[in-house]
């Protein structure tokens, strides 16, 4: 068996996981095929039986500065406490322009004009997440990026109200691909 | 066959290739296995048949500005020119400490305090490169980044002055492995 990456996680869409989807949304561009459940696993994805899968790793941060880091891991919770029976999986691709620009410019509109990590800090620790990177794996993936989200049937309207404060700002107009998929576990 | 992602480059060492391998040097860390000559490939390695292979992909940048980025374009050269029979392939791991600082944090020592991208302008465009990144791939590399330079006969001393530059910033410091492969083509 080739080693692996220990950061890679795939997700596995079909028949069978701990997950069930009740909604499979494409935001923007093209969704993903129908499935039932999704099974979120470490490692690269089975060679067959799923109607879908994607994959990505872990990584250091890209934009986030010292002190938005110290607030983020003080307020951050864990994925998979008992509690977080609802959960979201997020892919997202961004254009060429995005990636054109320099680290500093994507910052700007990320952080100084989009206040991502600002908005995101609200929502802690109720929502928790983790951000996947697919872009620059050997194989060819059809998204840049998988966020992963669980969080309190309770929580539910707050995830939405994250999500739809994240989709006004700058940033989201680099996005060409969204999925918006969401799940709970019995 | 796999798709396989369009900026995804092999190092292949062995027996066989373009390049003729004349040293390879352990400068931090453990060597890598002598080898007589190198190929470099589109893709990924073949499975079988090499002394030692290495991948990566082209990205985005990481840590230029707009205008180190115009600067840097308007004076580098492509690979690949016909003067240019002299090259050398870099693999480079950096620590764990690198890792666990923020953007800004490793920007400032890149550039602010190490000059990365100033250092490098003064070889252009006598000295091409190409900049692959491993450390997000899904099967683990014993390296984050792999530079691949070529550049003429007559280069080669400012190339060595390059390196030496480079190896005394304090981004160097944070540099855990590092093998120096120097190559021609005949």
């Amino acid at each position: 068996m080739l080693q692996q990456n220990t950061r890679l996680f795939s997700f596995v869409a079909g028949k069978s996981g701990r997950w069930q989807i009740t909604q499979s949304t494409a935001v923007v561009g093209e969704p993903l095929p129908p499935a039932a459940r999704l099974e979120i696993i470490e490692g690269p994805p089975p060679a067959a039986g799923s109607v879908w899968t994607l994959s990505g790793v872990t990584s250091n941060e890209r934009y986030v500065n010292r002190e938005e880091k110290i607030q983020l891991v003080g307020k951050q919770a864990s994925l998979g406490r008992p509690q977080a029976t609802h959960g979201a999986v997020i892919p997202i691709r961004k254009n060429a322009r995005w990636w054109g620009l320099t680290q500093q410019e994507r910052r700007e509109i990320f952080e100084e004009r989009s206040h991502h990590t600002a908005i995101g800090l609200k929502y802690l620790p109720a929502i928790a997440r983790r951000l996947h990177h697919c872009r620059d794996l050997a194989i060819p993936q059809s998204f840049d990026f998988i966020t992963l989200f669980d969080f309190a049937k309770a929580d539910s309207n707050a995830f939405d109200d994250l999500l739809a404060a994240l989709r006004t700002t700058e940033e989201w107009k680099y996005i060409d691909r969204e999925v918006d998929i969401r799940m709970i576990k019995e």
